[in-house]
């Protein structure tokens, strides 16, 4: 498994413009096989600092993702509202525990 | 390294009435040994569901911080409000990939 994290900044005012283009990626990569999660929120201390949380069955279906419509569709909208970071590392999941 | 990443459910009207509680929780964490990062953010499409994510230098950092009397006073804070659910799993990380 993969288990990816990592974050995104834009001005605070443009979370609330992204919304329906945040709501279009994630529903559309939800369906995607190999896809076990895919989420954003808003950091509750720093707003425009969307926090990005993935869990992927293998690197082929993340990079699948990566080749996608819906993907290109999400970087062209997060392009036109201007991303001012981006930071996005997947890792190789070994041994899990519940906390 | 550990990534941890997981959730949180509360009504989405305490997300604000946590928000001191969650500031507490967060700034103290990030100053622990071993945490690399600690962050917390709404879900974008689902109010009142808190995205988890963190990464620590090892399983030793992440069982010295469940102890940690901050973190008591997070879950005591949380037990007041009423958590719906939670479900947090921390991986072992392996090869990572820039995305």
């Amino acid at each position: 498994m993969i288990v990816v994290t990592g974050d995104l900044r834009v001005a605070p005012e443009n979370v609330a413009k992204l919304r329906d283009a945040m709501r279009s990626v994630i529903e559309a990569t939800r369906l995607e096989d190999g896809c076990l999660s895919y989420a954003y929120g808003e950091d509750v201390l720093d707003p425009g600092l969307v926090r990005i949380s993935e869990r992927w069955l293998n690197w082929q279906s993340l990079e699948a993702h990566g080749q996608s419509a819906h993907v290109a569709a999400w970087h062209a909208a997060l392009k036109e509202a201007g991303v001012i970071h981006r930071e996005v590392v997947g890792y190789e999941a070994g041994t899990g525990r519940a906390l």
